[in-house]
């Protein structure tokens, strides 16, 4: 008798993820349907999906995993990865996340499921949260102005490096100097961006910086090796020249050492990861960046600033952000459009649970044990490279292959130099019995040390490794947050109050098109915490990532599948990264083939500004090509403008389905034309949702592709960062890709310089992609998809009796997102895109994507994660604030008080004893049943932006004015 | 030079517990001592504590450890537990956990740090998921009414034998019937409960029920080794007989069999652990309790019904909970009064998020594995015992040796029975491989089965396990409730909505006399959910289980040290059976001693319900003792009475502090006394979190105390539950606590019986005291009980010039709580202490405890975890509320319309459009600046208890009745 293969498929598992993942059940989905008149999903594919791309198979994975069965698998894998204690440093140590920062905010929905606060008014809690951050980055590096984090140390150097370069007016010259004691991996990234800039690099001993002609300089502070420089007056000397300076700094270290600010930097950087973050192989961390408040409208990436709301309390908000969400396109010098908001509000909790007291203790405590240790090993004859330290020792002259083999009997990394040298760095985890150990490593078992009596010698003899005049002498962390919550039990309560200020996907769906903001399973979010994954340091040996290894190798073979590319590289760690490092990889590939001479960038004007701001990145000129009336690019244009620029076609930039949400029927013969100009096509991944399962990039005729696995594959976007932005090439650009100086990657050039400071960028979060996968299956990636698309068209079709819809395909469907036109209603009513975007707020809900790609629009993307229920949800208060704004139209409420206008309502507006309007305190704050049954209450009024941007505070507010 | 042991320990960690722990730092109490007018807290203590009881020493525990440290080495203990596929049975079965629940109700201090839901306008969202766990017990049991659950399946059998007993009067018998197959900790719990009830039991084969004359009868369903039987017949038989019956059920099995309200059952219970609670070597898991509606006057614990607020709209609350708080006192026949409320609400939440169909999905895969098994057996000519099953088979005449090797190879446990038989259970983690295994294990390699051939086979002949006419043919689960929250997405926000109905320790002190809600520190709470005491099974061999071995006798170790007595019992889950256990105790060392006639129990006046309540249980004579005026027990009083009882005199028993919350003098006395006439001295540890470290009960003359582990160490309320109450005895009694008849306990005697189903009771959740006491040691968990003596004095004194203090002690300090007296003031002014409790819920509190021990009364119980901010913030609350009292004296406010008698306030009433109360919105809902900063906002109006005593709804409404 046959065996029934979905019947044992049956008996493996009773609960499929794919139900849990995706929101319309199967009677919700054939009523959908019918809405829409559709006859059928497959009808459905079909009218939206052009025949001609359309895969004509189910992808080759491997069948769905219940979560259970996956999560036992991963963590197989997990065990796979050897957990050594770990002295290697450069830039990331060991440290203790504080439990209740770990439980109530990493592995807290409420905290990781929200988005970036664009919308302040139910914000106010992570935007609280990075204002922590960015005083705490102004008071320990002392600097006046600090941006709510950057991706990575070495990124972070890049973009101080552009940042001088285009700030600094008084020098010609376009060399950057490089101290040679600069941690690796920044200066490779520095390589590689500085190749595109036209920027020569100058490294040399930090001594010698004004002995050379450059427009700026970077320091590291301790630098790699350990050594403690007093910097004032290189920086001093530089300062003179019109040299602009960048300080490197370790953070814990600036707890004892002078602070950056106070001798005299521009810029100061660095990793905020041993701040209660976990190594997590490489990240995702926050790195941090201050600056002078000169260069306060220079600073690249996010700002949190205080302004105030329409009540006129105090209101925090993203300040600036115009200048992100309207990039400098063609003539940026940054493509930066994110944060690790997650991370850094981590690393902000963590300084306000130990205060400037307990952080005192913790780097004094790292300091002392080091201390002990240099003055043991000197007593044993050892040499030390450098006789000041705060953390960081490198020996020399010592027998490098000994102490290798003690190391792994200890199960401990040191650092090995090539040279022969050997680092060690200790951190906050390090104990006397740590210390203890390192003696019989470094020393071998007879060295009679004892730590108890060798912590007598240091404390006796005051001996230190800071050299006179570099100790703190400086307060910091002074704020009463910074006081308040140090028992377990305020904190708790802190982190609680902060959260519940704050909307996220555990209240109601964020409609966000092109954020794609779907269900960050438990299952797949579970893993990053696992101690396995979290304590990899990045440049551990290869033999204790093998689980690591083997979940990337994974997880970039389901990606080559899903893409129909030939290969995956997993750097990039934001989307924006990602098209930078494939349009650097097309440059390489091109220049090796003799054609470095193209440069030419097509670009359609429908795209988002990044993709021009990575061309000019890339050194790429771009050229615009025009979209037609329907939104689609204008492909006589295209052809046109491809023949112009033949000889110089470097690449076009598309994004697919394009921006305007619509599945264009011309992609093909827009690749086709590029390439027969001899361009490459690069295909942008931020609406990848749209095609998993029933198209491929890599069939249509993309040759590189960044993919948002923060959209797409289920990374959360942890209230604005973390994300990821692996690419995936076609062979031939495979070996162009990133490689990595530390731990090289096989199968890439080694001249290919790095775009981030790890080499599988932030590691920790792709077991989350990884398990998306492999819980889904083929069939279930698929149907995601294609519920995508249905909950897409479900909205339009009942939208669009009421709004506009702006865009559709030939066969009058969108795709996985929908754009609806406010622009008549605005000239009918003066009720603007924003107005409805505040009123969603009062009916529960995160607002649309406001006035991208069209201005006066709304673009809505439910994703296939929300139910039916909650589109339905969704639709009626849409539907509702249609005949509110009828209201205004018709005069029956005026123009400047209605309950859009005074929009969003707040408790204050509620117990106001003066009510006045011409409406109901229920309508304005209870408009509909749902709202009733479980309110979402914005934290503060309408907030005012022009009033933040024009007074910048970037810092914490005193108490004082709090009570303003 | 000699080393310095105080610099070493700071090397070792820099971030000591006991400052996470414990709310006022240094500076806090040098002010607080300073308002007391106290020098210093050594004074404070001397003015507390009678000297004569003090300890004049340091505990002797170990140094404390640093939360990461404490975490390793319980890591290490962990995993000397050997987790095995498990197949025991018996009533504990492998699940999954859905991760959605694990992570956003297991691993949330939202859900576990909350209270028991007395106050319900700040507890909706767990009386939501309480309703829906007695909803699920219903449907599934066919029975008209359910309880929000018990401790255990052995202690609901219990609960249900003494229910039958006291409710049928028609049957004189005082022999209960106890079917053969029952599960033996469940008989080994009844003989306990029936020797002092009693009542005989008669265990014969189910079928000779009607053979016997007796009042009531217990069926298990299936039997324990697997047999399913048509109980319809001999249910019948007995009802005509006026016998009542019970079935003791296993739920998932009620999804395919015909539940046994159908078959004419008074009473089902059982366990509900295998809905998504770990087995946890014994628990926590919540036992469910289900009865006709006509003895729902007599269902003993809390059951959650549905009434009204003072808006009209729909509000639940805990039913008839006066009946719990008046304890039937020296009447009872239960001493119950609590629940395992957090793990029920697990348990309904499994079943909110599987629905009807995923729970006949897992349990017909659970079957059809079953069947296959069988089928393979059969194949193969072992004899099972029966031809009926659901999930279990018991074999006989097999080689139990043998299998037994090839199991431990495999890392599987069968059950083995003591005559050589083979049990196998299996569950809903299960997969057509492990069946595979299961046939290596049981046949040996060469069995050439094929899973899939087998499945083929009984797919084809239909067969199955269940006899014809056991069938289920009802539907279940048909409320929107469970058909609504099928995504992770809906279930997730449907957690958190109900999270956010509640006030918890996330949000503000819960000051609750008696209670002792201090923090439960997240370090505590981490291993918990490991999978090494998470998966462990309570019956599973000793040698897999040496970590939790060791673990326990660690921390009965502490605990010895802790409370000066000699063995501790760690098998009560709750206080009351701890007390119990504690009674019982005693009575069989006087039985022992030729004293068994003695059964006289002195209990003061000022005790808890529950202690006469136990003493009854215990089949003891109550003999109340006096109190004094200033509420100390009558010396004068108790010699006379245990004088006149001297010849009868079984124990006294005491709470220490006394529940007027002093440190009476006369303690020493009254022990001596109480011994003189030969009687034992039981000390309620209720209040222990005022002793550790200062005075010890084994030191001053107790002989045996529980101590509530969920309050004084650390183990969270759960929001009703889960709680654990060990007991501590001199050593003449350590040879009469609970032993166990499965897994029997070393060093006690073997008659004696069990009280709980698993020897250790909740063994998952001790790990909890144990990091609390272990990161805490000597120092700190003495610093934690000044502290509570500080925060009660401090708000004594803060409080004292607004409501008179009703006890104090002879140099005029409290203990760690204080009762203020508010009948003074409701003869002036008509506001009750309900209406401060409820005006607390305005001000962002929880209430203190009302009416206990004296009615009338506050009992205010700060706990050292509370800070002084929030101590002052509720201090100044409690001001203003006398404030706004005063007003209603005067006759500013009327006394029936005032913010008082009106609180709490909703946001219904902030939207109300015909708001013409004398005080305004603002003072009505946002009283304070705190507030108006983080409010906590009420789910409802006050809710009215008299109504909903009186239509008793304990099922889930319909949604039509939600909108009216």
């Amino acid at each position: 008798m046959a065996v029934d293969n979905r019947r044992l498929a049956e008996l493996a598992s009773h609960d499929a993820f794919v139900h849990r993942h995706n929101g319309p059940g199967a009677n919700d989905v054939a009523q959908m349907l019918e809405t829409l008149g559709v006859d059928g999903m497959p009808a459905l594919i079909e009218k939206t999906v052009p025949a001609g791309i359309r895969l004509d198979r189910e992808l080759n994975l491997e069948a769905p995993r219940g979560e259970a069965e996956a999560l036992d698998y991963l963590k197989r894998l997990a065990r796979q990865n050897k957990v050594f204690k770990t002295y290697i440093g450069q830039g990331y140590y060991n440290t203790h996340t504080p439990a209740v920062i770990a439980r109530n905010v990493l592995e807290n929905p409420g905290w990781y499921t929200a988005y970036t606060p664009y919308q302040p008014e139910i914000s106010q809690g992570r935007l609280e949260g990075l204002l922590n951050f960015q005083q705490m980055v102004m008071d320990l590096t002392g600097m006046e102005l600090a941006n709510a984090s950057l991706l990575d140390e070495a990124t972070a150097a890049a973009e101080a490096m552009a940042l001088c370069h285009r700030a600094n007016k008084k020098v010609k010259s376009e060399r950057f100097f490089v101290a040679d004691d600069v941690l690796p991996q920044t200066l490779d990234v520095l390589r590689t961006r500085a190749a595109y800039f036209n920027i020569e690099l100058v490294v040399d001993a930090a001594e010698r910086i004004n002995d050379h002609e450059v427009f700026g300089a970077l320091f590291q502070y301790p630098g790699e090796t350990g050594r403690i420089r007093d910097l004032a007056p290189l920086i001093d000397a530089a300062r003179q020249r019109n040299v602009m300076t960048c300080v490197a700094a370790d953070l814990m270290s600036l707890v004892l050492l002078r602070e950056p600010g106070a001798l005299g930097a521009d810029v100061v950087l660095g990793n905020s990861q041993r701040f209660g973050v976990p190594m997590g192989y490489g990240g995702p961390h926050a790195a941090f960046f201050a600056t002078t408040d000169k260069l306060k409208r220079s600073i690249p990436g996010r700002i949190i600033g205080v302004s105030k709301d329409s009540r006129g309390n105090q209101a925090l908000r993203m300040a600036m952000q115009t200048r992100e969400q309207h990039i400098r396109r063609e003539k940026a010098t940054s493509n930066i459009c994110t944060a690790q908001a997650l991370l850094a509000n981590m690393a902000g909790f963590y300084a306000v649970y130990h205060g400037a007291e307990g952080l005192r203790t913790i780097a004094t405590r790292i300091h002392r044990l080091t201390s002990i240790l240099a003055e043991g090993l000197k007593r044993k004859g050892v040499q030390l490279a450098h006789d000041s330290w705060f953390d960081t020792l490198t020996l020399t002259g010592v027998d490098a292959g000994k102490i290798h083999g003690r190391a792994l009997t200890h199960e401990i990394n040191p650092r090995f130099y090539a040279d022969g040298r050997i680092g060690i760095s200790l951190d906050e985890t390090t104990t006397a019995a740590d210390v203890a150990v390192l003696f019989d490593v470094l020393l071998g078992d007879e060295h009679d040390l004892s730590v108890a009596a060798l912590d007598d010698a240091v404390v006796a003899s005051g001996s230190s490794g800071i050299p006179a005049g570099c100790e703190r002498e400086s307060g910091f962390l002074t704020h009463p947050n910074f006081t308040r919550y140090r028992s377990e039990t305020e904190m708790l309560r802190y982190l609680k109050r902060l959260e519940n200020r704050d909307l996220s996907l555990t209240h109601a769906m964020i409609p966000l098109g092109s954020c794609t903001m779907k269900l960050n399973a438990t299952s797949e979010m579970v893993p990053i915490t696992w101690p396995e994954f979290a304590h990899i340091h990045p440049f551990a040996p290869a033999d204790q990532a093998v689980g690591y290894k083997q979940m990337i190798d994974e997880l970039a073979a389901f990606l080559v599948e899903i893409t129909g590319y030939e290969h995956i590289s997993m750097q990039p760690n934001s989307g924006a990264q990602g098209e930078y490092a494939g349009l650097v990889a097309i440059r390489r590939y091109q220049a090796h083939e003799g054609q470095g001479h193209r440069d030419i960038c097509l670009i359609p004007s429908s795209a988002h500004g990044t993709n021009p701001a990575s061309a000019a990145m890339a050194q790429m000129k771009v050229v615009v090509v025009e979209c037609d009336k329907d939104g689609n690019i204008d492909l006589a244009d295209l052809r046109d403008k491809a023949e112009r620029h033949s000889e110089s076609l470097s690449a076009i930039m598309l994004t697919y389905p394009s921006t305007h949400g619509v599945f264009e029927e011309g992609v093909h013969e827009a690749c086709r034309i590029v390439h027969e100009h001899g361009g490459q096509v690069y295909i942008d991944g931020a609406n990848m949702n749209a095609q998993v399962g029933l198209c491929r990039p890599g069939d249509f005729g993309g040759d590189v592709s960044h993919l948002n696995l923060h959209k797409t594959f289920c990374i959360p976007h942890g209230g604005g960062g973390p994300g990821m932005g692996p690419i995936g090439v076609k062979a031939h650009l495979a070996p162009f890709v990133s490689n990595h100086v530390v731990t090289p990657i096989a199968g890439v050039r080694e001249e290919c310089g790095a775009v981030s400071a790890a080499a599988f960028g932030s590691a920790s979060i792709l077991p989350i992609s990884w398990a998306y996968i492999k819980m889904m299956g083929a069939s279930g990636l698929r149907e995601a998809t294609e519920l995508a698309i249905l909950n897409a068209n479900y909205i339009a079709t009942r939208l669009e009796k009421h709004y506009p819809i702006l865009y559709k395909g030939v066969n009058g469907t969108v795709a996985h997102e929908c754009i609806i036109d406010i622009r008549p209603l605005k000239s009918a009513s003066d009720i603007s895109e924003e107005d409805i975007a505040k009123r969603l707020m009062d009916y529960g809900f995160h607002a649309p994507t406001m006035s991208f790609p069209v201005p006066g629009t709304l673009m809505i993307e439910p994703t296939e994660s929300e139910s039916r229920y909650e589109i339905d949800r969704f639709c009626d208060a849409m539907i509702a604030i249609r005949e509110e704004i009828a209201k205004v139209e018709s005069g029956d409420w005026p123009a400047d008080d209605n309950p859009l206008v005074n929009a969003p309502h707040t408790m204050a507006d509620l117990m106001d004893a003066g009510w006045e309007r011409p409406y109901s305190r229920e309508l304005g704050a209870f408009p509909s049943d749902a709202v009733k049954a479980a309110k979402v209450w914005p934290a503060v009024n309408r907030v005012d932006n022009v009033y933040g941007d024009r007074q910048l505070i970037c810092s914490c507010p005193t108490i004082d004015s709090y009570r303003d």
